[in-house]
């Protein structure tokens, strides 16, 4: 005897059955939508999912988006892009956090209508098929009734034609086909057995200086008339000359009152004498902590002018927010619990052992009154948005818990979304991305030890593919007050002028740190990576007018990467093969070729080098055989060149870098031709 | 006034801020842990995951699985990789769904004895260490105490000794970071603030044969006596024929009653005549539907018995399931609802505009009694493993829910874990690759029309990389009763030993259609890829006895598969460089280069073809400068080779492969060289 079902034991069934379409492989997201992908306002999102079903029936599908402050949905249709990945592109036009996610269903009615006209085209009757699509007019105008009259009357109406069986089959299958029928039919979808896809995905919008921006690092104190402590009225007076070079951003360091206990001296040695100024890293002492200011700097009244002046002249000011203590901060009385104690009733400083930093403590992120700190560290920041800064650079947020920084950015950007965060962390790539990911809107790279060609086309295709590009804004600095790189000590003129064309060229935020830069400071602490005399331990007196500043060139700089809006984002790079590596050659396009940028690069400082070029024409918008203008904006020199293979040749003592506007030939209405 | 916390709004606090490490990245991972990956029972998983925290402070971690059945986690820590990337492996030895997840925490204890070490080494004064490192020893000897008493008192001990001022601080270091006292804190890490992965991972652990197969297809009804219609027991009396060549499946097409309603003809033809027995994909007639057998092939007990003969020689019999009806079906009547209702009161057959195929009804699986329809086709395969049937070839799965088959393949393997299904689907990638994400433990694939080096090597590199490696199981046919294709119509017995070759070593499971592939059957439907007279229509006799027969070549390859382990998985292959693109080169290891197998072949049916072939030795195992026999199995013949390149000539007329096992010497104890 069979065994029957009813022997058998049934197994249970899943929910859901009748959506039909699995839907797969959503762009942009991060981890899984773990995290938001970034984005700017007035972007052109383009949202991409793999829609799959069983046959070969027609798909539909939208995106659907709506700032994270709407209760409402909107949406956009998705586009078959062929190979089952379908895209729909919507803007983001405000600030904060925006959410996505995608919808898909069985495409009823045009399944029909294809079907249906290649029965009818080969010559089969479709008076049975006709009634089918009438059923499909007359469930869509039940849909839209109540809310779309005058659409639900048009397809009724089409339902009536196909129905109609005293005209001819052909004339009832155009009536139920006709093009505002169809677009009707597209409008009023059956969502019944729709599949919504599993995850709410998120953007983060930024303004565009989260995109675009030009960094200048000084320190306040040696802002000062020859030799004085530098104050918020000196840098005041500083905006002018940091504003005519171009700069966005004017960041400085630490601005709080420095701690005395185990001050360093000069060059980083261990005692200072009693004029010594300190670290301004060593943050906190009677005076106060992270929400004062320096005494010799000047009042919080001050500070608060300095922005001020700065906003008019288009520059923000950024703050470096360093989350440590000096032994002086009055944190370390008031809380001592929030860093680790050691047996013998100290607080643990800083260490990398055997080395010691007894003039900095940590905090203790997992301290059981977590909560309180995390909420006080918070407050710092929302200290300084009420004081008008917008812009921050933090200090070595890869030693501090990955969860605060997630959650601290996260409130304050639910409350400010204007505000940015720019990362400073040198250390293992995953924690500089996953820091990224958490939230930061700007992250230092390691550019600033990248010179070869190999190693700089291999960094920047890393930090522009996917999904790194989706997280991941990277800022080049060519210097810091940290870093002297070795290149720099030692390459002269030609290698300052080079690292600076790279940093603003290859990335659109950049960043330096001056005056040392444009006065090519360039003698190290001997053996190290550090400059001699740093200002981080001193005061010092820089010479702007010296005849030798790069302030003019940097200014060249600046304005190119105004004008040009190629150079305003840093993902869409294209390199090109040279036959000299010495040589370095890549291009940067807006996305409809409006604007096309392509840069060369001497990467030897010491030697002329000349070579021929392959360029990848279609990246540069040339058609093949097509004559173009290639207008070196360093040189203001115009070439006409034709064809994919041109010879460059750079010498760098003259200048060791072009940078070429790519120029297509147009002819005028006047039958005049000229280049664009 | 400075404005205060209190006048500022509180954000709320994320929950487990103190869980300082993130886990990401984690493998194997199918698309977000929404699939299983699939394994082997027996296989030794490599599970890896990136730990990222912030600072320098030491991690561990560990992988927690368990099969489902089981209530308890085992686990297994997790080594660094370097660059963040941490790994640990774990044997499945037990058929099913197995669960895995990640836990890592701050390793408090190697994190202080790092640093105290390098402290005690520079000179410094440990006293106040040695009394932190005795709390930690003491935290977790509490930790233990109740389950290791042992355990415990050892930490206990070693705490005592770290906090003995009277003791030198050096051995109070070294008493406190003894290799056992060592052992014994990684086995008892603090977890209170450890971070779980926040998704569960599956895997599906099938039996070997989803990896390892050879199948082979035949039609019962030909295998009658002199043009008689043949039975189970003429199958039966075939099975010694197919398993003396080595094939693991024999799988045959459906064996349920052929409906008559619109029954083709030979070649397919619209009309039948009286004696036409059919296409067997017409499923359904009076005598029953997909759990009756067609009667002219005898009884179920007949099918038990071929059942059971073909497991005593090791043959596994598999099933072709078909979820669709002839018009005589007995759903039809008891279920008029499964299927689509056209206004006209008829049932939809399956069409593919203008095509019609009135013969055949589908199943609508979006039906409204949706429910009763899958729980109906999931029993038709439960029946069938009542019968002893534990492999299933499932016909066009693409035209079917995708919901459905997770649904369905996922509760039949989880009360029979050891049942294999094959997808026959040879539509678009996506939905291929779905499929095999839904369950289905092998698939079809695209090797029938690649044929060209580059083709061969892009496809092979597309299925055996990650994800897809993960979850899709490729199984390469040379023909199919649907697909003669055009190289094996025109490429003569060069052709026909190459895809053997080919599909038998490129890939671990593959299969061929018999008689017609070894006979060389090789005429097509003029203008079609479908063989001429096919079987799917008519009864076909086949000559086993042709002397050109294939079957000792067969035998040959299918006992090379069986001997060398290598052969028995996909996705370790290996190309390499030929300077003729008419030469193929290919090689597969075991993991412990145990076993290696090179594999030379001439994918030029017409002419002998010699070329130079830069061998990548790390891959075969091989140091550079080491001298290694190849044996080619094929002509048996052995060469000695030097070194990374090697010449190679293959001509077709003698045999168009060359299949090499790689043989290092090895000097025995007696000081005598050979190949192992």
């Amino acid at each position: 005897m069979l065994p029957t079902k009813e022997n058998r034991e049934r197994p249970r069934l899943a929910e859901g059955g009748q959506r039909r379409v699995i839907i797969e492989g959503a762009s942009p997201e991060v981890d899984g939508g773990r995290y938001p992908a970034k984005r700017i306002v007035g972007d052109t999102v383009r949202a991409a999912v793999d829609l799959i079903s069983d046959g070969h029936d027609a798909l539909a599908g939208r995106v659907l988006f709506r700032h994270v402050g709407a209760e409402e949905w909107r949406s956009a249709s998705l586009a078959p892009l062929g190979n089952d990945r379908w895209a729909a592109s919507f803007v983001v036009d405000r600030l904060g956090v925006w959410e996505l996610t995608f919808e898909a269903w069985i495409d009823a009615f045009n399944t029909w209508r294809s079907g249906t006209r290649k029965k009818e085209k080969a010559g089969q009757d479709i008076a049975v098929e006709l009634l089918v699509g009438a059923a499909l007019l007359e469930d869509a105008a039940r849909r839209v009734k109540g809310a779309e009259a005058a659409v639900a009357a048009l397809l009724e109406d089409a339902a009536r034609k196909a129905r109609d069986a005293t005209r001819p089959n052909v004339d009832r299958l155009l009536a139920a086909t006709g093009e505002l029928v169809v677009r009707a039919m597209d409008g009023a979808p059956d969502l019944a057995r729709s599949t919504r896809y599993d995850r709410v995905l998120r953007l983060t919008v930024d303004p565009e200086l989260a995109r675009f921006s030009a960094w200048y690092e000084l320190f306040p104190r040696s802002c000062g008339e020859a030799g004085q402590h530098g104050t918020f009225a000196d840098v005041e007076k500083r905006l002018p000359y940091v504003a005519a070079m171009g700069f966005d951003i004017l960041y400085v360091p630490p601005i709080h009152p420095i701690g005395k206990s185990f001050r360093k001296g000069p060059n980083n040695t261990l005692t200072a004498g009693r004029e010594d100024v300190g670290s301004p890293w060593a943050i906190g002492a009677a005076s106060g902590g992270h929400k004062a200011v320096h005494e010799q700097l000047g009042t919080l009244a001050d500070f608060d002018r300095l922005v001020a002046t700065a906003k008019g002249l288009d520059l923000a000011i950024a703050l470096d927010i360093a989350f440590q203590v000096s032994p002086d901060h009055p944190y370390v009385k008031e809380h001592p619990d929030w860093f680790v104690q050691r047996p013998d009733g100290t607080i643990q400083y800083a260490e990398n052992p055997p080395k010691k930093y007894q003039d900095v403590y940590p905090f203790d992120f997992e301290c059981e009154d977590w909560q309180g700190l995390w909420l006080e560290l918070y407050d710092v920041f929302a200290f300084w948005i009420e004081h008008g800064v917008r812009v921050f650079r933090v200090d070595n947020p890869h030693t501090k818990a990955l969860r605060f920084w997630e959650w601290c950015i996260g409130e304050l950007k639910a409350r400010h979304p204007d505000v940015l965060f720019l990362a400073e962390a040198f250390t293992r790539p995953k924690l500089m991305y996953a820091l990224a990911k958490g939230g930061f809107s700007q992250s230092y790279t390691y550019f600033t030890w990248r010179s070869t060609k190999a190693e700089l086309e291999t960094y920047l295709r890393e930090i522009t593919a996917a999904p790194v590009n989706e997280f991941y804004r990277p800022s080049f600095w060519p210097n810091t007050p940290d870093i002297l790189p070795e290149h720099l000590q030692h390459g002269g003129p030609p290698m300052f002028l080079l690292r600076l064309a790279l940093a603003a060229t290859l990335s659109s935020n950049y960043g330096m740190y001056g005056p040392a830069f444009e006065l090519m400071e360039h003698v190290p602490r001997p053996g190290s990576e550090e400059y001699l005399d740093n200002e981080k331990f001193q005061l010092r007196t820089w010479n702007l007018d010296d005849p030798r500043s790069l302030r003019d060139v940097i200014t060249l700089v600046n304005r190119a990467r105004r004008a040009n809006p190629a150079l305003q984002q840093t993902e869409r790079i294209t390199f090109h093969a040279t036959d000299n590596d010495a040589l370095l050659a890549y291009s940067k396009a807006t996305d409809d070729h409006g604007n096309v940028v392509l840069v060369v690069a001497n990467l030897d400082p010491a030697h002329a080098h000349g070579g021929w070029i392959d360029l990848d024409l279609a990246e540069l918008g040339i058609r093949p055989g097509e004559s173009f203008q290639v207008h070196d904006l360093f040189a203001d020199a115009r070439l006409l060149w034709s064809g994919a293979r041109n010879y460059v040749s750079l010498d760098p003592k003259v200048f060791p870098v072009s940078l070429f506007v790519v120029r297509r030939k147009v002819r005028s209405e006047h039958d005049f031709e000229y280049f664009l």
